[in-house]
């Protein structure tokens, strides 16, 4: 969870809008990549150079610049001057410390995002920080590195005649949202096995690495739900049509996704309210196994403990102890 | 409980509105059952092929079209298409995993929910996932697989002369919804029933079956809560009367069943609390069982430890110990 | 608390508004009161048929039609045709198991109510289903058995030149409200003796049977909390003055009566934090015991263990022991 | 925290405005102060009799009633009479139970407070039930006893030329609230300053007194909360200024007040969180205190019951241990 | 935590806005600092009086003054009769103890907050009461004592053609209230690493002193939350951009402000879920541990205290014990 809370202090005395990338550096170079398409258009390249996409800024076609890799800070400046987005956007561009917020600028749209995949081997949920801006005719995505939910998006572009070329850029940004929150029920899954599996655990055999593991599960859903919470306002925004960016028929789909969010933070409720749970049963079972030890020692110590003493009586060196010279019942 | 968010993740990447089955095939072939009527014509049928339906459409009477078994993709596409529902809802119907929600489109009402049944034998409760379609003339019913808890709705549909005759299709509507609702009062009492039960072995004798009883219930009220929550909000719009489609004398009905859904709230939230302070009892009647044990325990060593070491005494082999030459006070 | 919960689901598959008396029979034959007052005039009578009292009902006077015992649906659905009583709300007062609700027919509000008794006994709730109708110019109570809280305000009416044979029926209805809520200070009362006994018993002697009390008093408190807490809605209501059927002058009554809801609903919120802080202090008590009864195994077997295995020492037969054969060194 | 619910009952049957002392006699004789004051004039007296306060109800000077005692309910019902007040608010005044509240009858405001004092011998917060009324150019007072928190405002009164004198009798009513909420934060500082010692005792030596001080802090703290609880939303309504009792120049103290309610709430819910807090270090620390005493038992256990167990061996009776017979290795 | 409590109770009694100093002297000798600068002129020096800087008032450049010192309440004083404050407010700026709040009078806004720093050598949060008044043309500033976290915003003023030149005065009293929100970070990374470092000892070693320190976490996090949490009121009026002092071109920065803020409570809510788990670890972890124990105990007494009675059966005195003259099996 401290992954959030790290590095953001390195801002703190700079004039508000200084632009720093806080987080690490993911990717060796930035990689600028454009698609632009319309209904019977379509056109895909890599820029080498940031410049060469400030023409498209202005034609009708819808125009989607991806970055990957926030480090270079000329670029986003560079991109941030020409597409005139306003100084704290670009800062909260470059801070991947942000918490996941929506702002509108009237002649445009700013919605920062939290890109979640889980790492099985770490059972650690890996975070990367993401910002889209929806303008005009244009689509800006920014991300910390290479490899992306996005690509299924990309695919579906490229074909030819299928519902998102006939939409405008306001169901490309749906788009693109809607694949990083279709990620998370991945997430969420590999969380929710990983439980089911200390269930099956903790009823057949409570060992104390499972209370690791459970603090681990606890910690990562409280990082999960600081991650998601903030989504539930911003889809809401979104979807109750307030900015003039998204037209009435994509009203439809971002309520759709809005029922997803609402989804995947019950979910998150109820895997909180099981680990709680099963926490509980944890420590009963400790307690129980525990008592189980005590009885056996008990057992012993009730039956030995009182008879030793009877042979410790007849190994007393007392000379007159009559019984000492009683023969042996069954001997004689 | 992770019933809910197992498989959801097969459509990630899928455009929206990509027509996918999500779940398990409950049943073989799908059946189509026809009823239609008003209040003196009354004609119950199964349906071969999806297409015998459409004509019943247009016409004045109310027409019931219950569709058990989602496999078949194709069916529920044709009717979507036949109905003029949005791709998107019928990616709902389609997907059991689907929150219970409700949307309204001008000219048809989609509501979703989850029918429970409670199976005695596993100490689970079953889920089905349920769509009803309310249209103009119409209503659409979707299920997963055979057996339903609208019985009882049919049977008072074939008698002439009863309320649900003379009312239109928002009655049959709320006749499905309130069934369904009808039906958590008896897994509630399900649930209740075990927990009296558990209540009575926790103060008679707390074993640690019981915890793990416990621990079960409580994710069956997890499971319950976030399967019926939704329910609220839902009925809540329905109530208030803000679809045309809902006639004025029909308000009253769906306030009723606000109420129900109230009541099953409150209750669930009950047993919760209830669940939470038997799980305290628990690991207190573990401690306390403990103590007993240890009491035992303490009072056997208090008593003989101490005799055992004044046994021992007697037993050195001291040469020059008088008193064990001395005769016995009594045998002299 | 499982009692709000048995069998309502004997009404599932019901057709609503379908008459069904759920709850036991409390009382073997109906009683039928009716009490007619003005500020003149006083009428009181036992009715042997329901309908005796129907030509009451348009009378200027206020009357009062008070009905113990639920079992005789005819007398119900009598009444309630006559009084053009909602089916829906028939099946309400029927319906034991109902939660506590309001609702208003604009030419009749209908109140249900639960009327609580503490059976010290059985260290028990026991709960009264009780329904009150105001309507034009009438007021009707319905109760499961004999035996109520309404005495008192049946012998304020029989006085002449009091308050509430100057005011309207609505003070009625008030008054019938004040005395179950009142009723309720008596409850919590009771609760509280217990909760105070129990502390006492905490503090000096915790034993075993305590943590039963304490579970017993916790699912009470769940229980009340689940009676009283839908009371505050229907009361806010009802002091809101949105129903024209209550005077202007009777609102000053109803918020004092919404003030006396509150009240009862902080005292049992209070009550339940005391509870859950008493099931912390029985367990860190439980521990504390068992603390004390290990440090005194411990010491004896701190002390003794050891010197008896000096005993022991000496008590083995070895020719070669010099020591054996000292003299002790006082007794030469 | 019983002592709130501690004899209501007594007035349940009653009819609502009945004149019934509930709580104890604090005062033997009721003591009815009267301040007469404006900008330059100032009277102060003890009257005998309630009636002499009847001529300045309609002077023109800021009139302030105090009566110390709540007993004679003769007193009570003429002042409520002759200045026109409701019998529901002559009711509450009497209540001492009365849960605080705040009536807004256009003539007048009346509001109800709880005065706290901590009793440092009995570790207890001491209660006194405190009404006051804001008439037209009167407050009156009632207390239950006599010593009161308002010394310091007669005290400002008596001096000429403070603002007190300049502000009507709405600052009056101001000053008097405030005077009793500025003394919460004594208490509160009492039950902080406990807080803090048995936090030292907790770290040094978590005896199981601390216990019983913990759960009596925390009742402290219920009882407290449910005690300036309500007066939130009484103060916010004065301050909102929708009464025209109150001149515009006294909303900013009254906002100050609101402030004073909110820190003093913050600091009580704080203080919950800092004693649970405290009740899960005690159990831990307990638990570890027996893992101390266990930790020794074992020590001595596994040494010494093995070296037993081996001298046990060589005092065997066997005719044949060759190393019986062994010389000592040293002694030869 | 009882830091915010100390002393408040010094004040009861006293009149509203009467001038007290509460709190302890930090700082030998008040220092004034003024600041006067515009887009082009820029001035800073100590003032040895406060009358000196009256005269900037009424100037229209940005005067911002800066009192270090309270404990002088002459200066206070002076400053506030010039300046126009209440007197409510000047009473604000002397109490260290009150709560974080905003006031808007039309012509200035006053805010007061806490100023953080995180003491690591008895790792506590260390506090300061910072007030700052926003006027027409002015911004006056109130501290403890000296060494701020403002100094980051003096340099800014001090280069020229930044943006902080060319703003306004309400542009500098949101860079101050920004610096102080910004350190928080700092101290939430320092609880942060904390815990981060007492994770890491729960899993390797969990100590006594462990649960000390988790239990003083909480209690800081506790104090935290408290002197954070009325922020997001403050800030959340100022974006709203509800006071004409503050210019619409501001408005987008005191709204990343807010974001900062709920940011910051996010973060501390979160760490506060994950010491309330910790503290379930350490729980479970002591009877896991003790559980080791208790098993190798048993083990011992199982095996030794058995075998120890067979030894002492054969070191019984008995004449007739046939065995005692068997010869060893191998000695033979």
């Amino acid at each position: 969870m401290l992954k959030l809370i790290k590095n953001i202090s390195h801002k703190s005395g700079l004039s508000p809008g200084a632009l720093v990338h806080i987080g690490e550096k993911k990717i060796e170079k930035v990689r600028i990549r454009l698609i632009d398409y319309d209904e019977q258009s379509f056109e895909e390249k890599d820029l080498e150079n940031i410049q060469e996409c400030f023409t498209c800024r202005d034609t009708q076609t819808v125009t989607w610049i991806n970055i990957d890799g926030l480090h270079d800070i000329d670029i986003i400046a560079d991109l941030g001057n020409n597409f005139g987005l306003h100084p704290l956007i670009l800062e909260d561009i470059l801070n991947t410390a942000q918490r996941p917020k929506m702002e509108d600028f009237e002649n445009y749209l700013f919605t920062s995002l939290k890109m979640l995949t889980y790492n099985e081997r770490e059972k650690q949920i890996q975070i990367e920080h993401v910002s889209i801006i929806l303008g005009q005719n244009y689509v800006l995505s920014f991300q910390e590195g290479e490899g992306d939910v996005f690509e299924p998006v990309r695919e579906r572009i490229r074909k030819s005649k299928v519902r998102i070329r006939r939409m405008g850029n306001d169901y490309l940004a749906y788009s693109l949202i809607d694949a990083v929150v279709d990620n998370y029920f991945l997430v969420i899954e590999k969380i929710g096995e990983q439980i089911e599996d200390m269930e099956d655990m903790l009823l057949s055999d409570p060992r104390s690495e499972l209370l690791h593991d459970l603090h681990n599960i606890r910690r990562e859903l409280i990082f999960l739900r600081k991650s998601i919470l903030p989504l539930r306002e911003i889809i809401s925004y979104l979807e109750r049509g307030e900015s003039p960016l998204i037209q009435e028929k994509t009203y439809v789909f971002f309520k759709d996704l809005y029922d997803h969010t609402i989804q995947v933070m019950d979910t998150v409720e109820s895997l909180r309210d099981m680990a709680a749970s099963m926490q509980d049963v944890y420590l009963s079972s400790v307690s129980n196994r525990m008592n189980e030890v005590m009885k056996v020692l008990t057992i012993i110590a009730t039956i030995f403990i009182p008879i030793t003493f009877v042979a410790g009586i007849y190994g007393m060196n007392f000379e007159l102890m009559p019984e000492l010279s009683w023969p042996l019942c069954c001997s004689e």
